[in-house]
Formats: C-alpha cells, structure tokens, sequence
C-alpha cells in the first residue's frame, strides 16, 4: 500500500500497442529494468506488445539522477506514479525509485469487462524502513541460483530491498572460497556457489534494486567450516556435514590462527560481496565445546574471563577488527550485542522487540526478525500484527527509533527443498513486506489478504511457482493428475505451527529425507478455511439469518463430508499419502457435525440430548494433528455446534 | 508399449540409496544421459539420491559400442531392460538404446503402498519405425530455445528421435544466416536462433538421442525470406512480416541469382545442421505470383513448360542438385514427389497415406504426417488410429513398405504461444509416438489412455508444463487464483477441431493478437468429457441398472447445472470470459435435461409429452460451437435423453 494514493476517472487501457520509455538519467539497471517490466507485463497479460511502436510512450519512466555503483543503505526510493486515461507517468530521484514505480504500476494492471486496465490514480510513495530484507538458509537445504534469482523477482515486486543470503551453516557451507577451497570441496557435499555465479546473482539484485549481504554464521552454527579445516574447532573431529547431527563444536577463539584465517576469509570474501554490510551470525554459540577444552579454559582464566559470554564477547571484538580492516561493518544476531563492541554495528533480532530497544537504547542500530519468521507457518495476519516500532521499542525516543532500520523475514531451510520454498515464502512473505514498507497506521487485515492474494496471482505469473509446485507435489503423491479430492482436503489443511515440526521429529532432522508429504505441499495459511470462517462469522452474528451465508456453508460442509468417500481409495494406495487418511476422515466427520448442527438451527428444534456433547468430542478429536497438518475448518464448525448447543439450553 | 514385455515377481524400491551406473562402452551421452536420469527420478519421485553412495548400483546401464558422432537414420536403437526386486539393467547395442531404456524405467515408476517401485520385469523393445519425429513451426509464433528443449525432454521420454524445426514461412525467418543477415535482420522482427543457440540445441538433441532436421520452406511460404531479399520474389514487392496477410509472393525460379543465393545459403545451413537430410518444404505453392509475371511466363515458353508444375519441377531439381552438392539429402512435402527427382528423396505427406503409397511405388522413402496434426485438436484416439502403413500403404509390396521411414506429428504455430505449445503437443504426442514406436497390432485405445496419462503426469514432473500453464491461463483470466468453477467449465470444453478455428477467423489471422482466450487455455481433448461418456455408455448397458455408474453421472450432472451460478459473475467482469457466458448457460441446462432424465428413467413413468423434444432441441443448441468450443458432454447427456424418451415410446 504506496504512503498516499489518489483516486482519479477513467482507467488506461493496456493493448497490444502499450511502449514504456526511460527518460532523463540514462542508468543500466533502469533501461534493463523498464525491458523486464515489459516482459512481465505481457507475461502478466498474455498480451505480447508490439516493438515497432512510434510517437509517445504509454508509460514514461524518469530519475532525476543515477545511483551508487554500489547500492548503500538509505537510498532515496522514493517515486511518483501518475495514471490518467491516456498514458502514464513515473518521476523518481533516483532509479531505485523509478524500479518501484515499475512494480506498483504492474500491479495495478487488472482484467476488466473491457480488457486489461489499470485504474487513473496519483500516486505519491516512500518507504518507512530503508532496510526491508528476506533471509533464505541454503545450508540446511541448498537453493540453486534459478529459485533464487525468481525470488529475487518476488522480492523485486514487493519492494524488498536486501537478500540476507545464510550461506554457511552446519549443514553446508555454500560459497566458494579459493584461499580455502575445503570449505566447499568438504562441507557442502558438492552444492555451493562458485564465485562466478556469486557475482551473476549479486548483480542480478543489483539490478532490480536489491542488496545482498552474505552471511557466514560464527562461532556456533559452524560445524560444516570443521569439515575441510577441523583446526578451526574447539574440540578435535573429525567433522562431517553428511550425518543428521546437530553442530559438533563451535569455533576455537582462543588460537590466534583461527584470527588468521578469518582475516584472509573476510579480505576475500569481502571483496566477493561489495555490500557495506557482513554477517557473522554470533547466534546460539554452543559453550559446551568451550568448557570441556582445557586449553580454552586456561585461555579464559589467563585473560582474566569470567563466562562464556565474555569469550564470546573477545572473540566478536576481534572479527570485528578483522571486518573494520577490510571496511565492512558487522552485523549480526541478538547474542552479539554487548557495551564493548562499536556502535556502528548492526544488531539482529530473532528474540523480539525488546532486545532491538535495548540495542537502541544503547545507541545500536537494528533489525527485526523476530515474528517474520515464514518457517513457523503463521498465518500471513500475524506476521503482519508484529511492527519493528512497537512493544518494547515503542517506548524509545526519537532518536533512538531512528536506529531500527527496519526488518527482514526469514525462511530458514529445514523443511524446505527447491520445489516446495516458493510456496513457503510467499504470498505471506508480500504482507511482512508491506509492514516494513507502507505507513504504521496501515493496519487494516481484509485489505491486506486482498493485495496479498492478487500479488500472489502477480507472482505466479511471473514465474514463481507457489501456487502450480502444489498440484505438481499433489500429483506425485496420488500418482495420478486426477487430484480433485485430494485437493479438497489439502485446500482444508495447514502445517503444525512454530517448531511443532521439529519436536515432532523427536530427535535430528534428516536433511537428505525427501520432502514430498501433504505437511511439504500444502500452503501455510488456508484460504478456503479462512473464508469459510468468515461466512460462519456472519451466519452467526446474523442471528442464523443470514440464508446467503448459510447456503454457501451447506455447500462446503457437503463437499467435505462426502469427500472421503471419493479419496480414501486413493490415499489407501499411496505410501505418501497413507497418514492422512485420518485426516480425511476427520474432515468427513466435522463436516456431517456441521451439517446436523445447521439442520437444528434451521428447524429451531432443541438438540437431542448429549448431541453436542458428542459433536464437541468429535471436533475435538479433529483438533489434534495428523500427520503434521492441523485441518482448520475444526473451529469454526465447533462455533455451529456451540450455536445448536444455545438453542436447547434456552 | 514395448515390444516385449514379461511380467516379474515382486518391485525394486526407489530409495535415497538408488544409483545408477554406466557399463561397457563408455560414451558421452550416455554418461551425461545416466545423469539426467538420476535428476528426473528424483523429479519424479521428490527423492533426493545420496550422491556418495557405494556397493553395486540399483541400476546399471550398459552399452555395447559407441554411436555415430553425427546420428544416423537407422542406427540400432533396440534395449533390454530388466528389474528384479534386487536390481535393474539396462543392455543395449548402442548409446541410443540405453538412452530408451532408462526412459522405459521412468515409465515404470510408480507409486505404491510401500513407496516408489518400479514392477520387475523383462522387457525386449525396438523400435517399429525408424523415422519417429515432431514438428515444430517456430514461424508463425517464436518458440523460445528454453520451450524448445523442454519439448525435446518430452520426445526423449516418449523415444521420438527427430525434431524437424520448421524454421522458416511467410511469417518469420527464425535461423540467422551469416551470409544473408537481413533474412532474420529484416524478416524476424527480431525473434530468431543465433546460430550458437541452434548448435546448443543441435547438441541438446543429440544427447537424448534425437536428430535435428531443419526446414526452409520454398518456393512457397516464403515471405519473409524477401523482406530482407526481394529480388528473390516473382514479383517486386516491398514485403513485409509484421502485417497478417499470407504469402504475397513465391520464390522466382526462373533467376540465376536465385540458385547462387541458394547455393550459399545451403553450403552455410548445411555446415550448421550436421544431420544428412535437409527440408526444403516444397507445398502449397501458390502460382498467380508465376502466372503474372511476364518474364516468368516467357522463361517457361522458352524451357518448353506446360503447367507451373513442370516450372515447381525444374525448380526442385536444380534445389535438389544443389542440396547433393553439399552432401544433404532432399526431404519435402507430397507436392515435390515427381519421377525426374533421384530416388534418395524422401516425401513428407501431408495429404494421406495415398501419397505416400504413390511415392514407394516409384521407389521414394516416405514419411506419415497426414493424421498426426496435433493442431487440429483431435483426440489421441483418432491420432493413434491413423497407421502409416494402412490404407492405400497396406496393398504395397515388403521392398515399397520398407521406403516407409516413418512418421511424423506436426505443431504449426497459428494458434500457439510459447505459453500453451506444451499443452497443444503434450500428452497426445504420445499415442503418436507410440503408434510409431510398438508393434503395429497394439491397438486398444483405454490401454493407450491409460499409458498416456501416466505419460502426461512425468512430462509434468520433468518441467513441462501442459498441466500448469493452464491454471495460469485460467487466473489471468478470472483475475483471481479462486479458479474452482472456471476449472469445472474448462473440464468439459474443447477447442473447435480441424481447421474450423481458421474458418471462423473469417480472414487473415493477426499473429500479433494475444492468445489467452478459453480456447487458447482449454486441452485440446477432455478427460472429463471422456470418462462421463463411458459412465453413460455403462449405465445405459446395464439397461439403467447400474446404481454406482449412475451415483457417479448424478454428481457430475448436479456439478454441471449448480455451476453457472457461481461462475457467471466472474465470467462477466472479465474481456477474456465474457464470450462464453453462454457456453457456461448451455452447460447448466443439459445438466437439468440429463438430471430429468435419470429421474424418468428412475421412476420409470413416461416423460410429459413434448419433453423429449424440447430436451433434444436444448442438447441442439448446445452442440453449437461457443467462443470457438465444443461443449463434449452434450452427446452423452443426450444418449440419457434418448433413453428416457424411448421409456416412453414402450
């Protein structure tokens, strides 16, 4: 939502004659941004426009002036759209702005009863945060440079500005090194970046206005770096990335080779990534390596330390020197920040608003995590409900806000694989953008699913696969294209929420398991349950008047009910597919609950006794997880029993 | 179906241990062939192979000898495939063999109880014809290297071994020329193959196991070879591709400057192209542009020419003698096929299999075409009945049937986009290459359906996209990703067949016109339709007696006549649906006549007077192509109607 918009009449048509040009500053990323939207826009159509088109533009693109070579945090991407019925105008001081513009105008683009159109507005637009980033974890699962790059598209249309690329972590570290070529040769099992498509995917951000900040996650969350360079570690190896456990050992910080080889990786590596901004992780450093090392505990005593944290506090004021050296500046998780490291820091938050106000109010700059993270299966809604401003940090003065820079969503990569991330990260990942960009006082949920649906549509046709990689996973798993039912009850379903997952797992996750369940394929917020929610919502508060609302939940409660019926075949002869069968029968049965529940209202006859009593039983049972999927159209039907159940106790 | 096929005892597991390994002769597309194999089993199954295993491979793939460096017509192509519970082995005499069997092991993968397995088997397979290919016209719209590919991904899986490129017609010149820059730099509008994307895709090909045939369509459908040339036309021009009209001109024979053009032009081709045969098109030339000229007319007069036949003539043999020059063989379509041509030609036909009994009566190698158009909409049954060995090609003598090659399906271009091609070829291309692949007795058409839609269901899986697009194209329409009741319409309709759609577009046809219609977006052939047609051929069997058909017909007709009510409002607030506002209308009111149907046949009374008649003129109505489609169950829904009223008539 653009910070002020303005209605105009009429609307300009998008025909096959439709031309954008780039007037003023002449910039590369601009002239290949304004090709791109072109493409996209015939893409987003189906329209393919002509290229032998004459006389004025369609739709100008202006920057008053160039931009960095390098982007640099603060930026001004600010632009003005201005629609009217015969052409269309984009003014920006810079091409930052311009490329924005391009992307709001691409999603005004609408089908009307008389074609594509997009509506006359003005359109006046900046960012509230200067820092609007996405993380994606390659280590746990690595990403290859295609999905990526269409991400950094998704990125692009939503206005996102940073690529926080997770590049080592126990699992595998991703990016080449040729002052240390083990890294990669032993620690990714052959799946890593080279420098060369480093450098293609840096300026294929570059491009669409995006940074990309690279992190290599130390001294915890490190065991892939122990594979080639054991000597690294607090405890001896041999290391491994290929086995399911967790990290193994930490970095050693008390030899002052481990400062050499991080000099030498930092100068390279800083080099590789030109962005002002290094990541050194600094997360949940595991002490127990530390402890039972004689060597570093006569280290600690020696140099007069007193806990862990404070070896840990050595170590970050190190690297932080070595970052300083080779004029990077560090950012890195909560754990890091301490009165002894300097103030031009960035500190990241994964805990909550309350450490980035503490951060702040130390004079740090920070980010927000906390609450973004698309791993956890939110639904979009409650991503959306978490402002970097509030909480905490609410309370902080001016000066002190001035220091958030802004947020970034993360989607770490234990339960992804290349096929199925898209639908991990997106259409959700569009509502945490608009939080980081539009006005606080932008707040309103309906609105937002409205824009987040039609920007999901805008992705897909795009190239991102969030919505067609799900038929696909469906597909395989009935082992035929004929998946109407099974669809049904994917559309019914989401993944357990928060790392329900992985207690779940009880015990390592094994990364070289497939990922192909009905948990892997079905989308993390459910649209139908959603809506059907809604229309119990006003069915209720209608007082059971609302006949509209009531046919439209008949017909739903009647789909689910006679669905087993059709899939339980299907689901019976498929190993992937075996565990939802009581899901589906759970669907079947709340259904019929419902169903029953509407006929009592309906008649406004009593209930018979300890009729729901029974159906709450049944809904509870429905409640609980099957197979890592929770069927969501349990509470609302529980509210239509609740409602029959009123109707006798009066 | 291969050709030989013995069923085992027992399945061998796909699990994360499978690998797979190269035997015998070791050869590079083999190797990488092995590689790709490993990569579209994991597609397939979502599995993802340890890449370090050890021991005995699952499978192990073993060829003989090596294959020619430049694939030959006729080189060995046959395999062995065994699969027991413990194991699997490919044997081949060549590369091109193995490269078969493991498409057959993809084929055999499926899902099951106990997860992905393959079924142990003994399998003896060759193929029935050596010439086995797909057409694609890149001409009348552009086809993007990365469909292209994806499309010979799918002939691989389906053991097609020949891309024939139609790669020039009136509207458009897509290989460019070194010598003659302007054929594609004033005769493309800028969509053309850089000769470095056709070598890619000329070694693209090559590793699967598929030759490329280039076509330069001439004398006739060569507009845009005068764009850039038009002293090559017979009449003076300036032409052009970027308007609609068709030929505007054919080649001048008559010109020496036009056998040194052509001599250039095919020394360059001919290095470009390795493979020994050569497409010079050769049909439809249109003779007014001969008959107009003067100096055309006095060349015959003084060369003794009767006919534009005899001028065509000396045309293809001077073409022919030039294309022996440089060491290619001559292929074309029927109208070249005349006695003063060498015998070591060989004729495409598009006209029937007459044609291609007359060409190995006179001793010329032929291919089928005719009845394998996948654009005129045909359903797969129809395609895989037509046999290039039937008709008048059934009375030829041994030595004349072993002229036949082949065949040949055929992809022109009028009404195809990169975006829906896939779903035009895909799965039908199939039941063509299968027809031209199993022995000649394999005939039943469920069993063909059954193995085409598991078929359709891998390609998917490998990248193409003849499934996905068409939900793409069904949002962009609709707005909205809520697709549900427009899917339920798209289910049951197909595209006009034959060339009705050329018809109706009542003259020349813009190629610059978006393609994103329902007709553009529906399979050419329904499932639904199909599968509701034998439910009603069952229940009508059973003399009504079949309750679990006739459950099934219900649902389905009950689907069908509640549809319109949710759709029509979508469909009115889009350009791209209204049109078939009606076509949703007469779905809903055949439904109501089936459903009053079933009821009399139910009941058993006689229908009111008059119904029968008033029900069949509604199934009239509704036979009547809408928006350019076919609503495919009316038929059937009328056999319901005819049965209830012959109740009556008792």
């Amino acid at each position: 939502m653009p910070s002020s918009v303005q209605q105009g009449t009429g609307e300009l048509q998008i025909s096959t004659a439709f031309s954008v040009a780039v007037t003023g500053t002449h910039d590369a990323s601009l002239d290949s941004g304004a090709q791109r939207f072109s493409k996209q826009l015939s893409q987003i159509t189906g329209i393919p426009f002509r290229t032998n088109t004459s006389g004025a533009p369609t739709l100008e693109v202006h920057a008053d002036h160039g931009r960095e070579a390098v982007q640099k945090l603060g930026e001004d991407e600010s632009y003005e759209l201005t629609v009217t019925a015969s052409g269309a105008k984009i003014t920006a001081p810079t091409p930052l702005g311009a490329l924005h513009g391009l992307q709001t105008f691409l999603q005004l683009v609408q089908i009307t009863p008389s074609g594509f159109a997009v509506p006359a507005v003005t359109i006046k637009d900046q960012p509230r945060f200067q820092w609007r980033g996405l993380l994606i974890d390659v280590s746990r699962h690595f990403i290859p440079m295609d999905v990526l790059k269409r991400n950094l598209d998704g990125m692009a249309a939503v206005k996102m500005n940073v690529l926080h690329w997770h590049l080592s972590d126990d699992q595998g570290f991703r990016a080449e090194s040729k002052k240390f070529p083990k890294l990669t040769g032993m620690g990714s099992e052959g799946k890593f970046y080279t420098q060369e498509e480093i450098r293609e995917l840096i300026a294929y951000a570059h491009d669409r206005g995006i940074r990309i900040i690279p992190e290599f996650d130390t001294p915890g969350h490190s065991r892939s770096w122990f594979v080639g360079y054991p000597e690294l570690a607090s405890n001896p190896g041999p290391f491994t990335v290929e086995n399911e456990n967790g990290n193994q050992s930490v970095t050693d910080p008390t030899r002052e080779e481990t400062y050499k080889f991080m000099d030498k990786f930092v100068e390279e590596m800083g080099k590789l990534f030109p962005d002002q901004f290094f990541h050194i992780g600094g997360d949940e450093v595991d002490a127990k390596y530390w402890d039972s090392n004689p060597k570093i505990q006569a280290f600690k005593q020696a140099h007069g330390m007193k806990t862990n944290q404070d070896l840990h506090v050595y170590y970050n004021q190190r690297l932080e020197k070595i970052l300083a050296r080779h004029h990077k500046t560090m950012v890195g998780w909560d754990e890091i920040l301490h009165p002894d490291l300097p103030k031009d820091i960035v500190v990241q938050s994964w805990r909550g608003q309350e450490s980035l106000a503490k951060a702040a109010e130390q004079g740090y700059r920070g980010l927000l995590s906390y609450g973004y993270y698309v791993d956890l299966m939110w639904p979009a809604a409650r991503h959306y409900a978490v402002d970097p401003m509030s909480g905490a940090a609410a309370n902080l003065t001016p000066e002190q806000k001035a220091l958030i820079l802004g947020g970034e969503s993360a989607q770490w990569a234990e339960w992804v694989t290349p096929e199925n991330i898209d639908s991990h990260i997106w259409p959700r990942n569009a509502a945490i953008a608009e939080r980081l960009w539009s006005p606080q006082n932008v707040t309103d949920v309906n609105s937002m699913y409205t824009r987040m649906h039609a920007v999901g549509l805008e992705l897909e046709a795009l190239g991102l696969t969030q919505y067609s990689t799900r038929d696909r996973m469906l597909q395989r798993m009935a082992g035929t294209s004929d998946i109407t039912a099974l669809r049904v009850l994917a559309d019914v379903v989401e993944p357990v929420k928060d790392y329900n997952r992985w207690d779940d797992a009880k015990g390592p996750i094994d990364f070289h398991a497939p990922l192909t369940r009905l948990i892997d394929a079905a989308y993390p917020e459910s649209d139908t349950a959603r809506d059907f929610s809604a229309l119990v919502q006003r069915f209720i508060q209608s007082g059971h008047k609302d006949q509209a609302a009531e046919a439209k939940i008949r017909n739903w409660l009647i789909q689910w009910r006679d669905n087993d019926a059709k899939l339980e075949p299907l689901l019976r002869e498929s190993s992937l597919l075996q565990e939802d069968i009581p899901i589906s029968q759970n669907l079947a049965m709340v259904a019929a609950a419902g169903l029953q529940a509407l006929d009592y209202l309906d008649k406004g006859e009593p209930e018979p006794e300890l009729w729901k009593a029974q159906q709450i039983a049944v809904t509870e049972v429905a409640k609980k997880p099957v197979a890592g999927l929770l069927l969501q159209v349990t509470a609302p039907i529980e509210q239509l029993v609740q409602a029959a159940g009123q109707g006798q106790a009066k």
